[in-house]
């Protein structure tokens, strides 16, 4: 299967970052070619040929946290305290939870993400089979994990690892190398030591990263200190976690210290813009974050807490938020870097996340003939302050086209939506 | 002409908030029923009935502070610090700005804005003779105002004047009422105290509003110290100026004393939180603000440090950044009722911003089929946390379709994109 995206302009993600009137060969799911010489592409048959014109061609967003399947909690309680939020609404909801209910969802939550040009999404949630699968059937690529809860040592704890070895065994390296499955302890507060020491043996065992939580709140730090007298990142540090690949999701409030011990062992940060603001959690100082040599990436969150999947209004809004007392804080480039090839570099994704020859064919066509394109200046910038998701109108994955001309073509969207609504009714109030 | 929307889910902005199974018949440009029951409707001749199955219908969006024709400007120059880029190079390309350019570039804003919802906006900029035909001729509510720039009192400030006041002759109450002139001293910094005085005298004596700048930068509240022994409020308070109704943009730095100032004189403030960060101004406290008595509207700023005109963008950030250390601030409805009633408010439009019989027919209807409105919890929730511009599929302004399906239906958008981009070749650097 050859595919031609023919004469259109590129956002490399490398140097040059835009290349215009270029064609981009794909062949056995990777980039062969990308040249803005039409004779590089004779003699080749390309079953496919994408006409370039007016499209913005770049990789696809990398989606670096997310809980796919609340989106059957979009909307189900807002505005609320963290903790009556998950006390009183989130975490009853999420006991009636079926495998059913999450393979729909994900459905859902992966159509959402195709249509706003996320390609690789990292995923924590509970039946993650039902979510590996609607990820072989969509064609997407992604880094799963189980969320283990276990405060305590014991029997319980090892049911929860457990689940995850099984999970590691059965989908790790699936769906032809699309499905990575990735250690997800939840959260230092959530986990005991006896957990983390081995969730870190599995991490290193089966080659793979640690997906978690990381000093979100700054009750979170506090209780911390209280309990271990160490911040959440002294402590796992101390318990050798680190040695492992780890990505680590929101670190809203971490010390000068936390960051030093991060960005020397390269535990990768998944920013959460919205979810920090809409929580109350606070802003991440990615900017500072990023001198001290911090790796950071970008990610939604889950749609309860955001409440949408949007990796371009995610960015968009990293690179306002950096902004706040500094206008050049965080680039249009920066912030589109983040978003891509940073993504993939914290999961641990190579060839991933940018447009060069060998890289992965993971890419979105963007149209760019909308009002509030014009009058095009500047590609980068109008991508990163004034694109909407509506905007992207192909993507492919790993060579494959998901969606063309905004038609999901791997699975059936229309059924996966009903379904979502007739089984979203046992959670409504309204 | 009378039109029938029938059976949709309707935002009303009163109370209930959220009407299910409701149909608006609009007749004479107003709203003159809406109700439950379809017999409310029978024995009118309806000439188009609008389906609103699936649709959620509200009250378009009020931008409370633009610079409409800068979309000749967006993506022109980013990232960089306020000074250097409005004197490197956002002055320097106004200098070329012709009527020409400002009526296709007030076009082309104006596609984007009915795209996004908008209804009604309110503008400040340069030959606005311009502005207002696009106004009159695309069919949409504005209030609209030259700015005036005139640091010394003399003949330059005079002649400013008198562009204001042949504006005011000229198109006041025009376009079948739907375009206001207001007086527009630019900012505090940029007008002398004569033409503040006589901006005070123009307002009052042709009964409207004036539209200013006000606080946007520490740096300017600091000059106005050090040159006035005031801040910026003081000082117009002292000139009488807010005795004329004000609307004033940003208000980022303003002091308690004088939110006390701008909430006893009914002063309306235009927040701009896009154009806030992005130029590195920072975060206007709402939050406090209207706890103190201040009306807030939402405004995007023109798209040279938006960089787009989307009020479901603007109104969500200002949902967002409000909750960063309280996640029950500026709740749902309260942000939308920012973007719309509160924001026709403090503009002086009776009847506008809300659906109730007798009001403007100002409104949208809002597809919520999309993925990213799954499953459909609570409206007000999507809406606000999760729609996209792109939902946004049929406009109505003083009852009037301006949009249908996604067709713009009062002028040729595609003719308006293409001599914008046309016009922007003199200005373009890359």
């Amino acid at each position: 299967m050859a595919i031609l995206i023919r004469d259109c302009t590129a956002i490399t993600m490398g140097d040059p970052l835009v290349r215009r009137g270029v064609s981009i060969a794909i062949e056995d799911g990777k980039i062969s070619k990308i040249s803005e010489n039409p004779q590089d592409f004779e003699g080749t048959h390309f079953d496919t040929v994408l006409d370039g014109k007016n499209k913005l061609v770049l990789p696809g967003f990398v989606n670096a946290h997310t809980h796919l399947a609340m989106v059957l909690l979009r909307g189900y309680s807002d505005d609320r305290n963290l903790q009556e939020w998950l006390e009183q609404e989130i975490w009853p909801a999420e006991r009636k939870l079926t495998e059913d209910d999450v393979y729909w969802a994900s459905l859902v939550g992966i159509a959402e993400m195709i249509r706003s040009g996320t390609t690789t999404f990292c995923d924590m949630y509970f039946f993650m089979d039902a979510v590996a699968q609607a990820v072989k059937e969509s064609g997407l690529r992604a880094v799963l994990s189980y969320g283990i809860i276990a405060p305590q040592p014991g029997e319980k704890a090892q049911r929860e690892l457990s689940v995850t070895e099984k999970f590691l065994r059965e989908w790790h390296n699936g769906a032809e190398g699309r499905i990575r499955v990735a250690v997800g302890p939840h959260a230092p507060y959530t986990c005991c030591d006896e957990v983390w020491r081995d969730a870190r043996a599995l991490a290193l065992q089966y080659n793979t990263i640690i997906h978690t939580h990381l000093q979100e709140t700054l009750a979170e730090v506090n209780e911390s200190f209280r309990r271990y007298q160490k911040s959440p990142t002294e402590r796992l540090e101390a318990l050798g976690v680190f040695e492992a690949p780890t990505v680590a999701a929101h670190g809203v409030h971490l010390r000068d210290s936390d960051v030093a011990t991060l960005a020397r062992r390269g535990v990768g940060l998944a920013h959460c813009p919205t979810s920090n603001l809409k929580l109350g959690s606070g802003i991440a100082p990615v900017k500072r974050y990023k001198q001290m040599g911090l790796r950071v990436g970008i990610g939604t969150d889950g749609a309860a807490s955001n409440n949408n999947l949007d990796m371009l209004e995610e960015l968009r809004l990293a690179a306002l938020l950096a902004k706040r007392d500094d206008p050049t804080a965080l680039p249009a480039a920066e912030a589109l870097q983040m978003a891509t090839q940073s993504g993939a570099q914290i999961l641990g994704l190579e060839g991933v996340g940018h447009l060069a020859e060998g890289a992965e064919a993971d890419i979105m066509l963007v149209n760019t003939s909308g009002a509030h394109w014009q009058p095009g200046h500047n590609p980068v910038s109008d991508l990163v302050y004034a694109a909407q998701a509506s905007d992207v109108e192909t993507v492919l994955v790993a060579g494959r086209i998901v969606m063309k001309e905004k038609e999901i073509l791997t699975f059936d969207e229309e059924r996966a939506k009903a379904n979502v609504r007739a089984l979203s009714a046992k959670y409504r109030k309204l």
